[in-house]
């Protein structure tokens, strides 16, 4: 990833960063055989090439479709690429994803240039500057990117670690200095009624607004996340055998998956290994714990005797802290792997609250009082959602530093493993 | 049920209550014969045995092996009539419980007599009122019991439905007279710092508590639950068959199970006819739609430009409504069937709070601020099943009038249709 | 069982058999409760009910509807207790049938005797006697309930097996005495030109003929069954964990239901015990094995370096031997369990051909050349099952002495234990 | 495909055969791109990158390996392309071979040459023509390298058919010229003693022999396979709906199936059309239907008030006739498309005998009598498969026309459709 589009992509204006977006998921995907990018490696995954295809989709979709004298790319990728939108039209089963071999992974290229030449042109004819309508869709598009690039990290890596041969997601990426973890220390806070939610010009999803007050009993959050190496003391002493410390759903899920640890960790010679996108490895205690699910997060905090914070009480303590941390483009920018590390700053004050993990809060994922969906196709972004998910704050190694928000609400399953995620614990 | 046995139940004297409840329950089965109390309908059903010796393990564990003189009335049974408490020990598989055919269901009543026998002999010792603990277990054990009792009605008209004979629960019920249903009024409430959960001497569960702050947004309640007619124009127009109404995985929900109208609904000649635990009979129109899951009445609000309330929403609206209603004990002392009806009083106030149909909230099941789970296996009870549940509010016509609480709060998955389950607006 | 109803039970009167037959069925529920009565263990297996039921539907259906002035005794029967007769109209789901309470067991017996009483009077009128046609549908009646009788039998045994407190089926009943098994020598049959199958005036099924040539090479069979003892010896010698002996889809079942010993074998304190129907007791190893599936019984077949013997062989070898051996009748009436046991005749000729165990073949069930199903409904009593199924042969312990055949074709899919059913070795 | 390889193709020499069939399988694949080789589009079939593999392992394992200096290519491959041979190692799950990206295509490909070139350089040196046990493994392999080629265009085309793209496996090929089929006559055989079964100098898989003699009553064999014009006529009346004409296994994948017609038909504007390996087309009604299950070919044989005929009555039928045919090597090097046609010869005898399609027999598949496995791994090859398949003769135009024998016997499981499988009639 050259300098320049790195300086492109931090831009605000809207046509570069439209460019830099764009050329990222290609950057991500260079390394990727044509092989790679057809397989679903599990139902709730998607072939890379579906993701490049996808993405491009909403662009044609909401954006150049807007345009009645506008001619579909191909009609058929109408249907093969719609991911969800019911108000679109007809879906290709999400299962089925992985059972096309065409159009090949360079005729999906050449759909994205094809796209990405028209969206150009409209920029360079000011159609788009000119439509706050089409601005926004724009704006919607790139952060929906986004989204897919950090699933095509997780996805990729799932697949891949299926494979005995152990690919790489890319070679020659170094793993960040693993320094031992700081002091975890318990930063308290006031109960008080305080207001949540997105507000104001920027962007965000429907779902992160309205702003509203809620009203929080005193609490504390933990300085840093829960690591690897405690979380290997939950194992130790029996954590995925006691059913005390679980859900009722949690416990089935251990039962039948047989879980014992972590995804991707697995013993060698009585190490504790993990696959990791830059190889196997032994397992850094003094890294985040991740890929748990909020089962398990759940469960260890039960074990040490405290909670995980609900995510009212996450974006509050959240309010004062800045925006840093180890994201997908500053880590590969930079040669490292797309992993999460420690740091071990112990300054009294929260750290790693943004980046290397997603954190699990308590809370189910539901509408914020007055929430209204987008009209629309665009209003089956988020809100239909609101059930049996849990919430998820921060971002992770895996997310793009300028995609993060404080009030951002990511959401999975709770028995979601295979995206970035770990915990915090609150009190 | 004799006039005696309704004050005994009333009472507030604890080996009274004890008396009446379990009393209670053998009057409900009075009309089974021992081939309906075998089957399991469903995985989330039980036999109406299994409930029948369930309820007296539940006073024998807790109770009776208190004392370690007592002797264990037959040691397979602590596992065949262990539900979930892992912390109690080994559980017959729950998807099991239907195949088993001994003990006989007389043998299961001489177990019932026994332990009654046993526990009225420690209340005429003194031994209960003497020890608090003891006393807390009883009441514990009896508002199991009525959690039972309603289940029993639940789990026996879903088994019924499926017999092409068309059984009935008991014969010689009549139907509640049916009103043209009241005019639907919105009751609007101010925004502000609510309390809401249970405190006090009272009994309630665990979950109930702790009592805590909540604050509102404006917001208003209908003054009556939906009913079947509203709920008719609902599927005329289609709604069963677009997307745009439903969360995603109620849409998943409604294409698996080819769901069209409530559960226990079918048409013939025409006509929408729904079966009752007193038989098939056209559907009341004016009384409150029924035997909807969460997916069904959240779809409905959607459709009706409106939404659910939240559980707090719901509670503080509560907190000036008297507890009186169409409940199981009352209906079936007043030879009424065990079915909803409509009330037609239309003073400006909150109708049907209570009885009738429980009351799906948008709010997902979750521990209060500050929730401790009860200490040992009674810990069991409620928090472990935090995940994935709605909660429901208000009790039914299924559910004991001096079971149901202002706090109380009931949880099921958000495709459970077997419940008295219908729902009320907000807006 | 009195002496009176056997010696009416062995008449060649039809009038006399119909009454015995249909006694005999009554007289193996005696000891149920109507509990034992209602539950389908699983989907291969019905409940008791069903089965009392569905032989009398077939005497209503397939008799007395002759009669077009014959009033249906109750028309939800004629669905709910037709078994696979697409040409007789539709059935109850065969899954459901332990989901149904109604009609009792009481009102099935009304049942019973209703029809009883009609067709006793149909003989009283001589109109059976005078219509070879309805004779032919008594007579297949007859044998059609004799094979119910032994799924009685098989179908308690299973639902039994799954309940903790092991009931038993009847009481009082002693085991067979045990010798220790008879030397085990090979019979050997010369290569020619054979005919098997029925013919004659006696009754079939049509699965039994036509009548008609095979070519056998040599051959030789053993003069016994394989015992329980010799089937220990597989399993020492690791023959449930060893692929090479085991069909490429029996290797599966082996894997996926973590077969490790016959069904209804399970080790207590280092010893194999094993459920009957006559309750726990220390595997008799001088026994035939039995409740073992074709896989299990081809398996220790390789293992030993022989094979099963083909159904032509056994036909051939069955067609000198005595109609005689241990069956439900005879056990009963002598008090003794419906349990395989040895005998311990070392004559060099053929034992135990008939009774105590289904002997599985080499065989697949298939349309003997020229076959014809019979016309109408009754054409779906055997032909259309004839796929993925194997042939036993010779009755078993559970198999009424007057319903077996040397040309009496058995099948049961190759993965099926419920039924008691051994082998015997071929070269 | 050149003139010259064809020729290679047809020679009796070993090493000329080993180049020519290793050279076919590429030949058929170099249409192929790498997205459509790594696809598995269903759990009984494979992705064209594992055949590739798994045929160069059977060489690397059964002839290489044999060198005790030899150094394996790929530790990981050992288990990889390992498809069911117990005895050699571990497996890689069949269900998941669609998971794996890499070894890449091309990395399969460099697998391949680099055993080729092994391979050829012991023919160089005489080896194999020394030893042979060697030769034995290397007809082996080449065999079951041809049956993979018939595996890869039936797989190619499930896969391609799930597209909406509708992607052709070859362009430029042109249908078989398409004649009004011939006159089907019964062709009629005496009743006697025959002998069938493979005996003698040239290659046999072990399950054709030994020869033996069976007895076969008189009967005839139709002179051509039924068309998809006379299968139409059985779903114009109802064929797929009546389930007096089927098997009940049958019946029931009907109804779970949902099938109304052969895999790959379909109606557009109210025209059949099926999706061949060339596109989409009308069907040929002339030609010999295919795709159809054993369930459907005996369904529409029973409508017909005939059977299918059994494989010993098919391969005395067909002793006298030449192995000629639609094939796919002859085929593909005529500029053919690979798909059954018509031939309009009506001379009185057996058409169609060979190639075209698969014809399924009434014979489930098992031993014949006398039947030993091949000691060791190979011994895997056929005998573990006899339980539920039936045998179907004659070979398809997906076969290599010097891969079928008069006394070869293929099988699939009576549901499978995605092999080019029809039927002729018997009676």
């Amino acid at each position: 990833m050259s300098n320049q589009s790195e300086t492109l992509y931090l831009s605000t204006n809207l046509a570069e960063r439209f460019a830099a977006v764009r050329q990222f998921t290609e950057t991500l995907c260079e390394t990727l055989r044509p092989e790679d990018c057809c397989i679903q490696s599990m139902p709730n995954s998607s072939p890379v090439r579906w993701h490049l295809a996808h993405t491009t989709w909403f662009f044609e979709t909401f954006l150049l479709k807007t345009d009645s004298n506008y001619r579909s790319y191909d009609e058929h990728y109408e249907v093969l690429f719609n991911s969800y939108y019911n108000s679109v039209g007809e879906q290709f089963p999400r299962a089925l994803r992985g059972m096309l071999t065409r159009p090949t992974v360079a005729e999906v290229y050449d759909y994205r240039h094809e796209v990405d030449r028209l969206v150009t042109k409209w920029f360079g004819e000011g159609q788009i500057d000119a439509d706050q309508q089409l601005a926004k869709v724009v704006e919607l598009g790139l952060h929906h990117e986004q989204q897919h690039q950090e699933l095509i990290l997780t996805d990729v890596k799932h697949m891949f670690s299926l494979n005995p041969l152990r690919p790489r997601f890319r070679a020659g990426l170094r793993p960040s200095a693993s320094d031992s973890p700081a002091k975890c220390e318990w930063i308290h806070f006031e109960e008080g009624l305080y207001t949540i939610g997105h507000v104001g010009e920027g962007f965000a999803y429907d779902n992160e607004g309205p702003q509203h007050r809620v009203f929080l009993e005193p609490y504390a959050l933990a300085s840093r996340p829960v690591t690897s190496g405690e979380f290997l003391e939950f194992i130790s002493e029996g954590g995925y055998s006691r059913p005390e410390f679980w859900l009722s759903e949690g416990w089935q899920q251990v039962q039948v998956n047989g879980w014992h640890h972590p995804l991707y960790w697995y013993e060698q010679d009585g190490r504790w290994q993990e696959f990791t996108l830059s190889g196997s490895r032994p397992v850094d205690l003094a890294a985040p714990v991740t890929h748990v699910s909020f089962f398990e997060a759940d469960a260890f905090s039960r074990w040490a005797g405290v909670r995980l914070p609900t995510e009212a009480e996450w974006e509050v303590a959240a309010q004062d802290v800045g925006i840093t941390g180890n994201f997908a483009d500053t880590l590969l920018c930079s040669g490292h792997a797309i992993h999460p590390s420690s740091r071990s700053v112990d300054d009294g004050r929260l750290a790693q609250m943004f980046g290397d993990i997603w954190e699990w809060t308590a809370s189910q994922y539901t509408a914020y009082p007055g929430y209204q969906p987008a009209p629309g196709a665009l209003g089956e972004y988020n809100g239909k959602f609101m059930c049996n998910q849990f919430v998820l704050r921060g971002g992770s190694c895996a997310t793009s530093s300028n995609h993060i928000r404080r009030t951002y609400r990511n959401f999975f399953a709770p028995e979601a493993r295979w995206q970035f995620s770990g915990f915090r614990l609150a009190k």
